[in-house]
């Protein structure tokens, strides 16, 4: 029997010691050198991922591939994405496919059909909430019988979200915490509940906005926290406690850039263990603050 | 010297008489028996889309296949999408990608350098608002360097929009109304808007809302109006009037299945006539409402 997404994450996360994800997001300028060459960018691109999963493998438990940075080389970086699923899967990592889908009706069943069935697909997936509600159930009935997850995007670590997700409604919520309301009654019936007492739909939660996470989290008591913006984004580990519940569990923080390209100069011939040692360092910074 | 996105929407819409766009949304398990051949199923999609684009071609300005349809089968589908959209601008068609992407800072330069910038991609695409204004940043750049478009999603067609997009904020807009003048200002700069007053930066408002239709019209003086839910949705052509501006421009109303899957029975050889017929009876739907 398939074991329930919270579940499989959370085991996971506790197997490696801290609840933390490394965000693939390759982008090609960035790459070290070792892994091109001459005329290559999707083949350099594959390389650089499969020597980060190689470098993370047995330090995280989780990855989280971002598509649009193979989406942008079309047919050839879609197999690629599939690929660095695959590898990523096959290494024991849990893989949240970061794809921000959302619409409506037969076309969020396609995505879910993709992205959420069958041997070769993610754990879990990231979707937009805007729609409302009946665009997240073809993606919540998919997930459930398929033994798989879902984020959606309630409170986002970038600055200009606030112009949206912080404006007050005339019932004294925000509409972020509107946005919550409507992901924790989505996600609330025990079908969808794991042994833990998480839901298989969770939330993407930025970690640059501590006081908002730790209303968010009174709201969604049953909702997973995706927190991106740790790092690079200037989210600490102080901001990212309130994320979490008493126990210490129902977050994972999530770090791309800094951990990624944590190899100064691209000429690093030693990149693979400069990024290693970033994923340790994540780790410890996390667990420290899980502690206090 | 590139026309701007939107003069050159307007003038496709003027020279075939009107406003009115096929959505292309391929779903396998309704195409006409006469595109399949046994055991396949991207080409069969393939054979339906070119026999669609083929049988509208002469009749409506624009196109909008939606990824969704073709990103279910991965790579093979995503290549397929590209052919769509060559085959749509080689007819002559203005070709809106429905691809609903929304992220923030690289990951959606990535998303805006692959799908409006160089000589394959489509002329529009559609975003999601939701991240906020720095999230459409990115993809605003890139249209105004390529003489693109996009569409972002302030009022969906769906039912379970209105849980989310109707709610009412202190200061008396909806979430809808805040989501527009977002978007609104973000088009607003006189260097993305083109001769016919119109932004680059356009807006998705469902046909299936009228009354928030009219609001929306007001407090987006810039922005063309991409309509869907017209047809199998429910929204008329009356509903659809108030998205129009005085002159009976800035909107376009698009038809989904109610165009591609006119022919009643898959066994129907001549299911290419139903849906050319589908699509005139659409176009003078529209054009006898805007008359009015």
């Amino acid at each position: 029997m398939t074991i329930h997404f919270a579940d499989r994450l959370l085991k996971s996360c506790q197997e490696k010691g801290a609840p933390v994800c490394v965000g693939l997001d390759p982008v090609y300028e960035r790459l070290p050198r070792a892994v091109y060459k001459s005329g290559e960018t999707v083949a350099a691109i594959e390389r650089f991922c499969m020597g980060v999963i190689d470098a993370v493998g047995d330090i995280v438990p989780c990855v989280k591939p971002q598509i649009a940075c193979f989406e942008r080389y079309g047919a050839a970086g879609i197999a690629l994405y599939e690929k660095v699923i695959a590898e990523a899967k096959a290494r024991g990592l849990v893989v949240i496919a970061d794809i921000k889908r959302g619409d409506i009706s037969t076309s969020a069943d396609h995505y879910a059909q993709k992205w959420l069935a069958g041997d070769n697909a993610p754990d879990a997936i990231t979707v937009n909430a805007y729609l409302g509600a009946d665009s997240l159930e073809p993606f919540i009935k998919v997930a459930k019988e398929n033994g798989r997850g879902l984020f959606a995007l309630v409170r986002t670590s970038n600055p200009g979200g606030d112009a949206i997700q912080s404006l007050g409604l005339n019932d004294g919520r925000t509409i972020g915490e509107a946005v919550a309301d409507v992901v924790a009654c989505a996600g609330e019936a025990p079908e969808l509940t794991g042994e833990s007492g998480y839901s298989l739909l969770g939330a993407v939660v930025g970690a640059t906005k501590p006081e908002d996470a730790a209303q968010l989290r009174k709201r969604m008591a049953k909702q997973i926290f995706l927190v991106p913006g740790f790092g690079a984004q200037g989210g600490s580990a102080e901001d990212v406690r309130v994320c979490f519940d008493e126990k210490g569990q129902g977050a994972l923080i999530t770090a791309s850039r800094s951990v990624i390209y944590a190899y100064k100069d691209p000429a690093d011939t030693n990149w693979q263990s400069a990024v290693a040692d970033a994923a340790k360092n994540l780790k410890e910074q996390i667990a420290v603050a899980l502690q206090k």
